[in-house]
């Protein structure tokens, strides 16, 4: 089983890199850019797709400031 | 609009970060976990979704050794 993770950091906490890429991205010219928020993409193929919070947990993802999702797909 | 741009190392380039995450989680006890891949998650809003490839091309990727996906979403 093929999954993706989205792993992004919680509202409210601050997101430098995010910042930073808005910035750029307005200094480069691209105007009505807003919300520019940085995580990670994690993509795997688990045997056990059920094994997949834990993973997250304890590893993958820091569950004090980061919010993941898990998107399970068949390819 | 919001949109997500899934980032992700091309096929055939060298991921150390997901090599690595693949052997820490074996050695926590996931067995059957493979093809660990890391890349990046960026979330924005933008006003115009047509400039969100040439933002990938020139700011968010690296075309050269990473492929992109862009999502759009109403939200």
């Amino acid at each position: 089983m093929h999954a993706r993770v989205l792993i992004r950091p919680k509202a409210g906490i601050l997101d430098p890199q995010g910042a930073v890429a808005e910035r750029a991205l307005g200094a480069l010219g691209f105007d009505g850019v807003k919300g520019v928020r940085i995580g990670r993409l994690v993509e795997l193929d688990v045997a056990d797709p059920a094994t997949l919070p834990e993973m997250c947990e304890r590893l993958l993802a820091n569950p004090l400031i980061e919010d993941y999702e898990i998107i399970e797909s068949p390819a």
